[in-house]
C-alpha cells in the first residue's frame, strides 16, 4: 500500500458517501410530476437544506454544479457579465480555474491583489474602489495559505463590489458561515472533503445574482441548467456533514503530523525552504528543495511508495513553473524543486514517519541528478 | 409499484453501471503522477476507448462532460465563439439546452430549418450558406421524431458548415458512427442510457474546435476542465455497451409495445392526436387530447400509479405550453392536450396493458375537468 500524501489534489471518498451514493443512485428526475419524481424532488431538498444550514446559506441559495471549476467559472463570468462595470479584483495565486477564468473575461481591467513572500494577501485596497467582482481563493491549494476573506468581504462591502470566492480548499475543513461572511458566491467541490467526484457547490446570493453561462431546462435558479445528479448531491451533503462533525480533531490531528513532518525534514535535509506559512491549512506542507527537480522528487518518492505532488497545476503530466511561487518572489531555480505534500483524513502517524525517514536520500538523489 | 412511462426524461440506471460506479468510486486523480494516478487514468482511459469503439470515434475526440446540456452548450458556444461567422443555423424544436444556448449568442443571426406537421425538418436549405454552425437534435425529446441529420451533414460539408447534433435521445438506442455521420460535435447524456446522472459526453473533432467556455485546470482537452469523474465516465460506458448489445432487440420490443398502446388508444378515445409520426424513436408515444389539460392528464394518471409527463419543457412544475407543437402547427387547445408515454427497458408488457385499459376514464375524467 503507498502513502498518500495528495489529499489537496482529491481526497478518498467516505463511506457515508459512498452509501448514499449507492443508496439514491436509482433516483429518477426531481423535474417529474409524479410519485418517484417528488421522491427525488425530496432527497434533493434535503441535501440542499442540510448543505445550507451546514454553510450558513439559505437552500435557495445552494446550487448543486459538477466540480469546483465550474463553480468558478458560474460565479466569476457570471457576475462579470452581470455587471456594468469592467473592472476584475483578484490574486496572482489563484487557482487556474479564477485565473484562467479571470484572464478570458472579454474586455476586463484586471487589478491584483500582491501578495508577501508567504503567500498571503497584503494590500486589500485594490477592493475600495467599485469593481464587477473580486475573486479570491480561501485558502491556496498549493501553500495552504489562509487569505484574509473578511477583510477582503468587508472591504468589498463597502465600495458596493460582489465578492467570489474560492473556498475548494476550505469547505469542509472549517465551519463556513455564507452569511456573516457577507459575500456574494462562493465555490466547493466534493471530492476535497470526501464526497463523490462530479459534484460541487456553489453558493449564490439571490443578488447580485450572477448571469447564467449555462442555458437549459432551468434548473438549479437557471445557472446550472440540466437533469440534476440526486445522488451526487445527497452523497456531497453526507460528506460534508461527516467532515465538519470531526472537523476539529481532525484538523489538529493534521496539523501536529504535519508540524512533526516538517521540523524533521528542516533538521535533516539542507537547504530547505519551506513555503506553507500560517495562517496555513494544517493539511499542507509545501516546500522546496533547491538543487532538485520537483519532478524527479515526485518519481523517487512514487518508486519508494510515497505519492506527492509538485503542487503546481499540472494536470496531464504538463509541469509548469508555479505561478503561486512566483508571485511570492519565489527564486525559479528554487521554484523548480518544490514538493507538496498534503495530509488527509486517512493519514497515519507511521506514514508521517516513513516519509520523513525516506524523504532525505530522495532528495540527495534528485538534487545529485540536478534539474536537467 | 407505479408503471414508469417517462424514459425519455431519465431511465433507471443500469446494475452494470451502478457496479462500474461503486467499483471505481474510489479512484483518486487522474491526472497524479503516482500509481493511483495511472491506475485512474487507466480507468478513464479505459473508458474513452469504450466510448470512442462504440461511438465510431477516436478517443481524442470523446470528452466526458456532467451532463447532456452541458455538452450542448460547450458545443454550441464553443463553436459560434470559434467562428468568424455570426450565423446559425437551427430548428424550432430543439430541446431548451440547443434552443436558449443558440437564442442567448450575442450578435448571432438565426436561420431555423422548418419542420412539417409530424416534426420533421423539411428544408434543410438553410445549410447551403455558410454558417459559424448548425445544431440540431437527431431525435426530438417530445415527439421522438428522427431528423434527417445524414442529409443535414452532407449539405453542411458542402458549404463548410460545422454540424453539432444533440444526440441525447438516440445515443445507446442505435448505432452511431461519428466520423461517418461526418459532423463536428455530438452530446450525450448518460441517464438517458441506463448511466448515472451527471455524466455526459462531447464527442468533438480536432478542427474545427469549440472555444472553451469553461476555463481551468487544462482536463478534456481543455474543454471541460476540472477533476475528472472517473468512476462516473466508466459507469457511462458501460452503460453505453450493454444498451447498444440490446439495442435492436430492446428497440423492437418497445416498438411493438408501442404501437399497441398507439393503436388501443387511437381506438378507445375520441379525438386523439398522433403526435410521434415515423421516422421516430420506438420508445416514443405522444398525444394530445383536446379538450383535457396536460397537467390534469398527468396528474391523474399519477393518482392511478402511472408516471408520465406532458412532454413539455418542464422543469420545476413550470409548464408551459410546447415550442415542439407549436412548430408543427398544432392548435392551442390540442397542445395544452398532450401526454408524453416513453417506454423503456424496464417497460413490460402489462404495463401497456394497464395504461390502455385506464387512459380512457382518466381522459374522460380530465375532459370534464376541462382547460381550466
Ligand atoms: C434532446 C435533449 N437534449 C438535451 C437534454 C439535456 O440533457 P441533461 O438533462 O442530461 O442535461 C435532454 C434531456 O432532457 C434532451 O432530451
Ligand atoms: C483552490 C481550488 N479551486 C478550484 C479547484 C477546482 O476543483 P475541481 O477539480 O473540483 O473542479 C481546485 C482543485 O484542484 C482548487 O484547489
Amino acid at each position: 500500500m503507498s502513502i498518500y500524501l495528495d489529499h489537496a489534489a482529491t481526497t478518498p471518498i467516505r463511506e457515508v458517501a459512498l452509501r448514499e451514493l449507492v443508496d439514491k443512485a436509482r433516483m429518477l428526475n426531481p423535474g417529474g410530476q409524479y410519485a418517484s419524481g417528488r421522491a427525488a424532488r425530496r432527497v434533493l431538498d434535503d441535501a440542499r437544506e442540510k448543505v445550507a444550514f451546514l454553510l450558513g446559506a439559505d437552500p435557495a441559495e445552494v446550487i448543486f454544479t459538477a466540480s469546483g471549476t465550474e463553480s468558478d467559472n458560474i460565479a466569476v463570468q457570471g457576475l462579470y457579465f452581470a455587471s456594468e462595470n469592467n473592472r476584475v479584483v483578484s490574486t496572482p495565486v489563484e487557482h487556474s480555474a479564477v485565473k484562467d477564468t479571470v484572464s478570458q473575461l472579454p474586455g476586463a481591467q484586471i487589478d491584483l491583489m500582491p501578495v508577501d513572500s508567504t503567500g498571503h494577501i497584503n494590500d486589500v485596497s485594490a477592493v475600495e474602489t467599485p469593481a464587477a467582482l473580486a475573486c479570491c481563493m480561501w485558502a491556496n491549494n498549493e501553500t495552504g495559505a489562509v487569505q484574509p476573506i473578511a477583510q477582503i468581504a468587508q472591504k468589498a462591502a463597502d465600495s458596493g463590489t460582489p465578492v467570489h470566492i474560492d473556498a475548494v480548499q476550505v469547505v469542509g475543513k472549517f465551519p463556513i458561515d455564507f452569511h456573516e461572511l457577507g459575500i456574494t458566491t462562493l465555490a466547493a467541490s466534493a471530492h476535497k472533503f470526501g464526497g463523490p467526484r462530479g459534484v460541487g457547490i456553489l453558493l449564490a446570493r439571490r443578488s447580485p445574482a450572477p448571469k447564467a453561462i449555462i442555458h437549459g431546462g432551468g434548473q438549479e435558479r437557471a445557472l446550472r441548467p440540466g437533469t440534476v445528479n440526486v445522488a451526487g448531491a445527497a452523497a456531497l451533503a453526507a460528506a460534508l456533514e461527516e467532515s465538519l462533525a470531526e472537523h476539529e480533531v481532525e484538523n489538529a490531528r493534521q496539523a501536529r503530523l504535519r508540524d512533526e513532518l516538517r521540523d524533521d525534514i528542516v533538521h535533516q535535509i539542507p537547504d530547505v525552504v519551506v513555503h506553507t506559512q500560517e495562517p496555513a491549512l494544517p493539511s499542507h506542507l509545501h516546500l522546496s528543495f533547491p538543487g532538485a527537480a520537483g519532478d524527479s522528487l515526485i518519481m523517487l518518492l512514487d518508486a519508494a511508495g510515497v505519492e506527492a505532488s509538485t503542487g503546481s497545476a499540472c494536470s496531464q503530466g504538463v509541469n509548469r513553473a508555479s505561478h503561486v511561487l512566483e508571485a511570492m518572489g519565489v527564486a525559479t531555480d528554487t521554484a523548480r524543486g518544490a514538493l507538496r505534500l498534503t495530509l488527509g483524513r486517512t493519514t497515519t502517524e507511521n506514514d508521517i514517519r516513513t516519509v520523513s525517514e525516506i524523504l532525505p536520500r530522495i532528495v540527495e538523489q534528485a538534487r545529485h541528478a540536478g534539474l536537467s
